[in-house]
C-alpha cells in the first residue's frame, strides 16, 4: 500500500509515530504561512500541517496527495471534538502530489456535510465526483452491507447462490422485453430477463431445493415513475414449503436488514388481506404509519337524494383540522384530485360548534348531516373528503388522499416504520386495466401476479370456472406504503398450469411453444415450491431514507434510460449493425 | 415445511421417532411384497419401507413423495455402511404423492453414481433433470461455496460490493459487443459490458477505494473454444496500491478457494516473467505441473549445414521414453503438428546405447550429434522434438508439444496443482495478431491487456517512443496451464492515457468521443489504482476438476450461443421489432 495508515484511524495513541497517508484535499486553510489540509480518504479525515510554503503552494481541492509526517498532539485549544481524529494532526515532512485536480463542477468537501444542493444532471454526469460526497458514498456502502446481511441469513438456511442466464428467452412478466440480436443465429434475438422466474422454478425441479440470487433484471418500461431499465432483485426460491415458511424467511431477512439502521422490527409482521387493504386504505400497498382509514358510506347514503352520492360506492377520509383551511386550499385539493383523473373531491367541514360547512353539506338531509361526524369519525374542527363512483376508482382516490393528508398534516416522522404483508390477492384481473401490462393471451382475464402463481388450495378446483373469485397463493410485503417485495407458492403441476393458461387465453399450441420446457419439466416430478423476490433498489431506498432508487444505484440512468456520464445508449456503426445480423433476411427457397 | 426432517439427516438417534420426509424416488426395490424406496432430497437418501402394496404400486422413479413413518433400526445384517443413514429405515404409515413423473429421458438416480454417460444435448435440454444427478448438483453447490469464500476474504479487507450497469456504452475490451436497441432513444443502442472496467475505474475516482463485484460480462465471440456468450468475473479494484498489494490479495483469495477442496496452496505463489514463460514453456499460460522445459538451440546450430535448422529460432523438447515409440506414432505426431499449422515436428531418438535415430540425425555433423543429448537433456531411451522457424511460432509449437507429451506420458495427476503469476508482459503487440481482436485504433500497435493498463514505472517516459520494448504493469494468474485471472495497475493520469491512445492510433477526437468521460474523470483527482479479475467460471472449472465451464454454469448455452432448454435465441414478432425501434430512420430536415 502507498500508505501506512488510513486518515480516519489516527488517534492520540499514534502521537510520535511517523505515518504515511494518502487521500484527497478535502479543505485547505492557511494561517500565518502554514497550510492546514484536511486530508480525506474513505475512512475519514486527518489534519495535515504543511509548514513549507513552496510545497503547500500548488495544493488545491481534490488534489490527491501522499503525505508522510509525524502524528502530533494539536496545540492547546485547537482540538476538534467533532472529528474522531480531532486530537491530533500530522506534521508533514514529505508531500507528494499523486494527481492534480482541475477546478470542480461542484464542491464535494465533507465540510459541506451534504448541504450543498447539486442538480441531478450534474451529479450523474460527474457521478465519480458525486460519490466523493458523504451521502452518496454512504448509500453505496450501506447497500454492500445489506447484501452481506441478506446473504448471512440465507447462508444460515443453507441456500445455494446460483446465477441464471441473462441472454435468454422472453419470460412473461407482463412488461416489455429488452432484445439482443444473436449474431450467430441470424434473425433470432435473445431477451434480457424481467426476472429469473422460470429458471428458478427449473432449479426447484432440478432438486436444488433452496436457491437465491441478487439478480439483475430488465424491463423496457416508460420511465415516468421512479424506475430504471435495469434493476436488482433479491430472488429466493424454496421447495417443499408453504406460504408460512416463505413469509417467516422474508421476515427474518427484513428484520436483519433494518438492524443495520438500528431499527428493531417486531415480528411476526402484521398481515392484511388484499380485500381489506383496498377497503380500508384504497391501495394494495397500504401505508400503515398512520391510521385514518377509509370509511364506506354507500349504505349510509343508500337513500340519498344527492345525485353525486347515488353511486355503487361512496367513501370518505378525514382531514384532521381541515375545517380551518382557507377556501383556496380546498380548491387546491380539487386540482390535486383532477390531476389524478378524478372529477374533484367533495368535502364537508365540521366547525368546532358542530355546524357543517362546504358545498356538499347543503345537499344532504338533516338525518344525513346529523350522523355524518359519527360515521366518518370526524371530530369538531376536521374536514372530511368524499369520493363516489366506481368502487376501485373511488377507493384509489381516497387512498391517495389519505396519504397526501398524512404528509400535509405531518403525521409521518422519518423514524416511523410500518410493515405489512398483503395476502389473498385475486388470482386474475380483467385484461387491459393497466396500460403497461403486456398481456400474454387473448382473454378477458390476465394474472394479477404472474401466470405461475398457484391458486390458494381451496380454489384449485374452481379457479377456471370462477376466475373472478379465485384467490392467489401470493404475498406482498409493503413498507411505509412501498412494495418492497412479493412472492407466491408456484404451480408445480402440469395440468394446473395448463388450466391457468387456458383462463388467460393462451392456447395449447402457444403454451407449448412458449412454455413447453416448463410444462415438460413439471411432468418429471416437480416438487411443490414457492419463493419471494425483494426489489433490492427499493429496499435500499427505504433503508437509506432517500427519495429515489437512483440514490442507491452506483451509475443510474436518468429519464428515458439515458446515462449522462457515458452518453449511453449511442448510435452504432453500419458495420456493427450488419455484423449483429439485425437486418438478416432468410433466403427464399 | 412439508417435512419434519431431511432424508439425509436421519441417524440411529432418531429411532422411535415419527418423521415426515419429502423427496424423490431415487430407486425402488421390491422384496416379498414390500417396497423399499430410496427417498432422495438435497441432503441425501433414506430408505423408506412401504408394506401396503396398494400404496406402493404406482410409485415410480422420480415421483415426488411426502412420507410419514417411524424411524426404525434396519433388521440384523441389513445395515448399509456406505450410506450415512444406513443404520435406519422409515416404516411408512402415510405416503402422499406430491407429484408424479413421466418416464425419464435419462436416469438420474444417485445409485448410478454419475457413471451413466448422457449426451450433452440431452443434458442441456433437460438440465432440470441433469441437476438431480450428483455431479452437476455438486458443481453448483461448490460454486455457491466459492462465492462465500471469496466474499469472506474481501469483506475482511473492507471491500464494498457495488453493482455496475449492464445496459451501457461499448467498453473497449477487444472483442465484439452484444447490442440492445433502446426503444426510448430510437436509433441508439446499449452495449452489454465485456467487463466493468471503466465503471470500476470511475468508482476509484469516486473515492470508493475498494470495490468488488461478481460481475456478469458479455462477449459476442465465436464459440469455437470453451466459451459462453455471458460469463462471470470476480472483479476487484483498489486505490493507493501497488502490484504487490493486488497480488497478495489475489493469492489470499486463491488459497482460501482451494481449501474448499482440501488443497493447501503454498504462498507466495511463484512468479515468472512473460519473456521467461515464452522462452521456457512457449506459452503465456505455462503449465508448471511438470518440468521438461524448452531448450533453445539456435546458438548450438549456429553453423549447421542442415537447412531446416538454419532459422532465427531452433528449440527442442524431450519426449521421455520416446526412443521406443513405433514409427507410426512419430507419424501421428507429424499429423498433430500439421493440425496446429506447423509443417511437421522434427525428431531424434536416443537409443539405450547412445546411438541417434530418426530422419534428422543423418543431417547432423558428428559434433552436432555428440553434444545433442547433453544440451537437450535427453537420456538414453528418450526422443527429442525440434521446432525451427519464427521464434513465436516455433516456441508455441514446442510449448504445445510439451503439454501433449506430459498428457501422453502420464506426467500429470488429478491432484497436481501448479500456480504461477506471469508478470512483465509487453504493453503493446502488433495489430492483427489475433483474428478475434477488435482493434480500437488505426495503428501498428494494440494493447496486450487493454488500453487502460499502466506501463511499468520505468517505461512511463519511453513507452510511446519505443512501444515494442515497453512492459505493462500487469499480472496474470495461471493454474495448471489455464489463465484464471489477471489484472494490472491502471493509468490514472490523463496525459499518460492520451499518450497510450496515440500509440494505439486513437485520435484525439475519437478518444474524446469514446472515452471523454474517463479522461475528464482523470482530470479531477484520480487516485493511483489497480485491480484484478478472476474468470469465475474458469476458476470453478478448475476447482471442480471438470472439463468445461459448461459444467459449472446452471444453464449454459451450447455451441453458437443456443440454449437447447428454452430454445433461445428466438425470432421476434414484427410488432416487437417495430416497438424496439430497430429500424428507426431519423426524419430528414
Amino acid at each position: 500500500m502507498l500508505r501506512t495508515h488510513t486518515a480516519g484511524s489516527l488517534r492520540a495513541a499514534h502521537i510520535g509515530q511517523t505515518v504515511t497517508l494518502t487521500g484527497w484535499v478535502d479543505r485547505r486553510r492557511d494561517h500565518g504561512g502554514v497550510a492546514f489540509i484536511d486530508l480525506r480518504d474513505s475512512s475519514g479525515i486527518a489534519q495535515v500541517v504543511i509548514r513549507d510554503e513552496e510545497v503547500a503552494h500548488p495544493l488545491r481541492s481534490e488534489f490527491v496527495l501522499k503525505v508522510t509526517g509525524e502524528v502530533s498532539e494539536r496545540p492547546e485549544g485547537n482540538a476538534n471534538e467533532n472529528l474522531p481524529t480531532g486530537d491530533i494532526e500530522v506534521i508533514a515532512t514529505d508531500v507528494e502530489v499523486l494527481n492534480a485536480s482541475a477546478p470542480l463542477p461542484f464542491q464535494v468537501s465533507t465540510a459541506l456535510d451534504g448541504q450543498e444542493t447539486v442538480g441531478e444532471e450534474a451529479r450523474l454526469k460527474h457521478r465519480y465526483l458525486d460519490l466523493r460526497r458523504p451521502g452518496p458514498a454512504a448509500a453505496l456502502r450501506l447497500r454492500s452491507k445489506a447484501n452481506q446481511v441478506a446473504r448471512r441469513v440465507l447462508d444460515e438456511h443453507e441456500f445455494v447462490e446460483i446465477e441464471t442466464p441473462t441472454l435468454t428467452r422472453s419470460t412473461p412478466e407482463g412488461a416489455r422485453d429488452f432484445l439482443v440480436p444473436a449474431r450467430l443465429n441470424p434473425g433470432s434475438w435473445y431477451a434480457l430477463p424481467q426476472s429469473p422466474q422460470l429458471f428458478k422454478q427449473l432449479l426447484m425441479v432440478g432438486g436444488m431445493e433452496r436457491y437465491y440470487q441478487l439478480a439483475r433484471s430488465y424491463r423496457d418500461e416508460d420511465f415516468r415513475a421512479d424506475r430504471q431499465p435495469e434493476f436488482t432483485q433479491l430472488d429466493i426460491e424454496m421447495s417443499f414449503v408453504d406460504q408460512e415458511d416463505v413469509i417467516a424467511l422474508g421476515e427474518q431477512v427484513v428484520a436483519e436488514l433494518w438492524k443495520l439502521i438500528d431499527v428493531e422490527i417486531p415480528t411476526p409482521i402484521e398481515r392484511i388481506t388484499f380485500a381489506d387493504a383496498m377497503r380500508l386504505y384504497g391501495s394494495d400497498k397500504p401505508d400503515l404509519r398512520f391510521g385514518n382509514t377509509i370509511v364506506e358510506l354507500a349504505e349510509y347514503f343508500a337513500d340519498t337524494s344527492f345525485r353525486v352520492f347515488q353511486q355503487e360506492y361512496v367513501g370518505s377520509v378525514v382531514m384532521p383540522g381541515g375545517a380551518s383551511l382557507p377556501r383556496r386550499q380546498f380548491d387546491a385539493w380539487q386540482d390535486w384530485a383532477k390531476s389524478r383523473g378524478a372529477r374533484g373531491l367533495a368535502y364537508v367541514t365540521f366547525a368546532e360548534d358542530g355546524t357543517l360547512g362546504g358545498p356538499v353539506a347543503k345537499n344532504l338531509t338533516d338525518t344525513e348531516r346529523d350522523g355524518l361526524a359519527a360515521i366518518t369519525g370526524a371530530q369538531p374542527g376536521d374536514a372530511v373528503f368524499f369520493a363516489a363512483g366506481k368502487t376501485n376508482e373511488a377507493r384509489a382516490l381516497l387512498g391517495a388522499a389519505r396519504v397526501e393528508i398524512a404528509h400535509r398534516t405531518d403525521q409521518i416522522s422519518d423514524d416511523d416504520w410500518a410493515f405489512v404483508w398483503v395476502v389473498d390477492a385475486p388470482l386474475f384481473k380483467p385484461t387491459g386495466e393497466d396500460p403497461e401490462d403486456v398481456d400474454l393471451g387473448n382473454s378477458a382475464w390476465t394474472a394479477v401476479h404472474h401466470a405461475f402463481t398457484s391458486p390458494k388450495p381451496e380454489h384449485l378446483d374452481t379457479f377456471d370456472k370462477d376466475p373472478e373469485s379465485a384467490l392467489s397463493y401470493a404475498y406482498d410485503i409493503v413498507c411505509n406504503g412501498v412494495e418492497m417485495g412479493g412472492g407466491s407458492i408456484r404451480i408445480h403441476q402440469r395440468d394446473v398450469q395448463e388450466r391457468i393458461f387456458q383462463v388467460m387465453g393462451i392456447g395449447e399450441e402457444e403454451a407449448q411453444e412458449k412454455f413447453g420446457f416448463l410444462l415438460d419439466a413439471f411432468a418429471f416430478g416437480a416438487p411443490p415450491h414457492g419463493g419471494i423476490a425483494f426489489g433490492w433498489d427499493r429496499v435500499l431506498q427505504l433503508l437509506t431514507k432517500t427519495d429515489s432508487i437512483r440514490e442507491v444505484i452506483a451509475f443510474p440512468k436518468s429519464g428515458n434510460g439515458y446515462d449522462p456520464l457515458t452518453a449511453a445508449p449511442a448510435p452504432i456503426t453500419p458495420e456493427q449493425r450488419a455484423e449483429a445480423g439485425v437486418d438478416y433476411e432468410p433466403e427464399e427457397d
